[in-house]
């Protein structure tokens, strides 16, 4: 893990850093020191790690919770190379769903691909992030929506460490099988008119996770279309689970 | 409207009374004066107007939020004398249960009965609690769960002095006409496996609102297994809307 640069903002401390070829970038209260709760966020498809709906978020879960919070490219997303397997198969597919196909199974297909890549890299990222004075062996959260659910699902099914995630907009074709390994609490969110998602599939996910405390949030509106008042329980579902 | 006993207890005022055959309760905050949002709970099926269920939440509105509330008994409950007519049709429910029939359909056909009495009484108790000097016409949400969402419906969609909802453990069988009409904010509790409502018939109660903003939160588990955390929501979405 190489550090490439760091910034203080707001009472923020933002270290970009390399770890092999996945570029990352880590946020920590400034001047912390010591273990606390770790948020892996995973961002959306054509997102980065440094996208506004990952950073708006991270910046509260840091200065409001204490927490530490890491993000790094997808492949073939942000500072990451394109891949050309990824690019043939999207073209591949926005073909066929120009054709009439129906585009969530193309979707999902896609994203277990891209998964069997992520769960691995993800796990490398928490190994190395937690060797950081400042951030430390201590609980991990995951949050993720869209591509970052279909990503997130089966890495928090793999991995020991997370203790409660928040996924959402995603659904069960690819994923179900995983959802029923995931026994942390889980916030679940649905976007009821998801044009993406049908939501069908969104509530067969849900219902497919094991945990025994997981809690749907179903509101009006597109897939792009999340109120803001979720993000307050967000950060109350973390403090709650991790804090 | 007859004020007939008074208790202050733990920063909160208690005043039973009676409007006509109606017996109520009302709490505000003890010492307080002027005009404050109102929240009318409508309890469940079996219950009365202060059931724990009733009073553990009122409580909080009154202390954290500093609203006024108000609990009515629904005819055939609580210090109301028994109901013959209700009698003999809960008693021919239970008879087709017994013999087969679907409870859903027969519980929704019996709370579109006492809806049509318990609208007109509720609304007349609005009329005569915002008289009083401590509560006065403040804004008014409405708080019920099971029967006190089945008689709750058809209250909401008819009083337009109610500027939010919390709703839930119902279906869509009686009230879906009415939730259509129905256009405030809603936050809407379903039980994943409640084994008194179905899923989808919940699911399509919160589908019939018109509501731009409605937020559905799930929970696993029974009819009467709705998750504590849920009341800290409740609180924070009066709040956001009353507040």
């Amino acid at each position: 893990m190489r550090f490439t640069s760091e910034t203080p903002s707001d009472g923020i401390r933002e270290q970009l850093f390399t770890l092999g070829e996945i570029p990352g970038v880590l946020w920590t209260p400034q001047g912390a020191a010591g273990t606390r709760p770790l948020i892996l966020m995973g961002h959306g498809g054509g997102q980065h790690k440094k996208d506004p709906d990952i950073l708006g978020r991270a910046r509260r879960f840091v200065t409001e919770c204490g927490f530490a919070v890491v993000s790094v490219d997808v492949p073939g997303h942000g500072d990451r190379p394109t891949d050309k397997e990824y690019d043939r198969i999207a073209t591949e597919n926005q073909a066929r769903a120009e054709a009439g196909a129906e585009p969530a199974p193309l979707i999902a297909g896609f994203q277990a691909l891209v998964a069997r890549r992520t769960v691995p890299e993800w796990r490398a990222v928490l190994d190395a992030v937690q060797q950081c004075a400042n951030v430390g062996a201590g609980p991990v959260g995951y949050w993720g929506l869209s591509l970052g659910c279909g990503l997130g699902v089966p890495f928090v099914a793999e991995e020991p460490r997370v203790r409660a995630a928040v996924l959402g907009l995603g659904g069960a074709l690819a994923t179900a099988e995983a959802a029923a390994r995931i026994a942390v609490p889980v916030e679940f969110l649905l976007q009821w008119d998801d044009e993406r998602v049908p939501r069908v599939q969104g509530l067969a996910l849900f219902d497919a996770f094991a945990s025994a405390e997981k809690t749907l949030h179903a509101n009006p509106g597109g897939h792009q279309e999340v109120p803001a008042f979720e993000l307050d329980s967000t950060l109350r579902f973390f403090t709650r689970h991790l804090g």
